[in-house]
């Protein structure tokens, strides 16, 4: 079973801090270095570029058993793409580099560059640079995207204030529950329950889980009206990823369960599996859809802007002091803490 | 064995090729897509950004058994510094992407990190950015590097004519004849006639090899005073990364074979393995020089700010017509045709 793409385990978290702690370095054009979504440079007075660079290998962030090489370049992509929704930034650019075993054809890495390729040209992003070899065993992907805001409008995922409400994009949980109908036995017979499920809602699902759709025009319409405080991308899950916002803004959160956006598909294969679908929300990674931050005063015209443009986004909760922590509360009221549930937790929850 | 870096099969140079015509594209403000050494984007009226890629596999990249990961780090960053230099571009940030194997403890990262440091300190580049994850075998890294030129000023492959000059900086040889030592069985009646090198030859030679060093400073010098034609660094070997300029500058060249510039250490190599060091100047690659062409016009300035600053660049032949190809002269004046040596070729050889 391949681990979803961003999920790290806590030591690669830990270790990652470390690196950042000790590598990261600031300097004269450097906005923002290690620790967000993706770096910032001031490129000139007018703009800032946002990098970021994502590293997937096959059997760990993507299983050529259940997607196609076709899927899995587009996925990667968008997972890029993603984080730089997350910033607000336009996509402009995007380097490949590719290591490939020598089993792989030619035709292979076409696949994988035409998926990749779809989702950049979705955004105009055009392919500036490539690099492939070899690899003794398994695929390695690596993309860097390169995008653009205008010079202090980027998103980050500090800036959070008490008080401020909590919003997501789209709905939440989809691309577990694609993922569990992908890793499900062949045999029908073998299917358990979801057999039930109808084969347009099927699809749905493992087209999110396939296919996600990075927040491009969100997160610049959040970027251009400065309408958020804070923002981040939903691919380790709303969880894991609500508590990274929170650190970094130094605050805590409270979500309401009864709030949290779910589609007719995940709620119809929670059904069918007996399974709590807001589990699937709170747990599930690789929604990429974005968790973000608005004071209050912002918020009647992000309402008015989103339903002008026909984005859904949903409040979620509200930001609290840090000591009372990130908690949920349940539809009867009661409160308990959100951990920040880990992939091995969440595999013993479904 | 492990593959030098950047020597790939014709079949992955085919690949590559493919994958241009097919994906690359050009834009607004690209002023290099794919197909040079690194990609330029016109960040600003006044500058333009430098950017390149590279991803490196364990095991045909780079080899443990005879590389430390402090050493593997070091080389990965001054061979992406190497692709800067041969643009003629001034360094800046740095994004860094890992997929380890679990069998890596955090000091075998850091390890590595520590060397990419190294190497990124002496030419003041950031770390902007990281991505850390899982492998599932072996490990891979990848670097992002970014650099800036003045508007206008960085060097292409592209621009070489007939008549200019054909220059390398250092010496050749150096880095392959480091590697073949370093291979060598470890018991020491086994290495043959090599025992009979001296130590500090030995030292010099496994130095070049496993920590070489990016022309930088003498890129930026023949941008900025726009004395060169054309540029690339010397990563496959001369004679195939001469092939790539002559190819993309559609002309041919001529080599002295009696003006290749070899060390004292690399001739003293060869004459102990009673082999050829021109060979070795030819055909070994990761020497990480620059190899240029310079205008008759601009010789004089080119050698007279070469002493005053003590870059060492040697003359090594003449661009001529595309239809006489890429030929070499031997010291008694006859002539043959230079192939595009690949490894598997020069494995032959030595």
């Amino acid at each position: 079973v391949a681990r979803p793409k961003a999920r790290r385990t806590l030591q690669e978290f830990a270790l990652i801090r470390t690196l950042q702690r000790t590598f990261g370095q600031g300097g004269p054009s450097i906005v923002q270095g290690m620790g967000d979504d993706a770096a910032v440079v001031a490129a000139n007075p007018k703009t800032w570029y946002i990098l970021t660079t994502d590293l997937l290998a096959q059997g760990v962030h993507f299983d050529l058993r259940t997607a196609s090489l076709e899927s899995v370049g587009y996925k990667a992509a968008m997972a890029n793409l993603s984080d730089l929704a997350a910033m607000g930034a336009t996509p402009r650019y995007c380097l490949v580099s590719l290591a490939a075993p020598s089993g792989r054809t030619e035709n292979d890495i076409h696949q994988l560059y035409r998926g990749m390729m779809r989702a950049c040209r979705r955004h105009r992003v055009r392919l500036i640079g490539g690099d492939t070899s070899g690899s003794k065993q398994g695929l390695f992907v690596n993309l860097t995207l390169i995008g653009t805001t205008p010079r202090g409008r980027a998103l980050f995922r500090r800036g959070a204030r008490i008080g401020d409400s909590v919003y997501v994009t789209g709905t939440l949980g989809d691309s577990r529950a694609g993922l569990s109908l992908l890793q499900e036995p062949k045999r029908k017979a073998a299917r358990q329950r979801s057999t039930r499920l109808p084969f347009s809602r099927r699809r749905m699902l493992i087209n999110r889980h396939l296919y996600p759709t990075a927040r491009i025009q969100e997160g610049c319409m959040l970027a251009r009206y400065r309408l958020a405080s804070a923002a981040i991308d939903l691919s380790d899950g709303l969880s894991g990823d609500l508590h990274h916002l929170c650190e970094q803004s130094h605050v805590g959160a409270e979500i309401e369960l009864a709030a949290l956006p779910l589609s007719p598909a995940c709620r119809a294969f929670a059904s069918c599996l007996n399974a709590d679908p807001v589990q699937l929300a709170l747990s599930g990674g690789e929604d990429y859809e974005l968790l973000f931050t608005v004071p209050h005063r912002n918020q009647p015209r992000l309402e008015h802007l989103a339903r002008v443009r026909g984005f859904r986004m949903t409040a979620i909760g509200r930001i609290t002091a840090r000591r009372t922590g990130v908690m949920v509360k349940r539809p009867d009221g009661t409160r308990r803490s959100l951990p920040s549930i880990s992939y091995e937790h969440f595999r013993r929850v479904t």
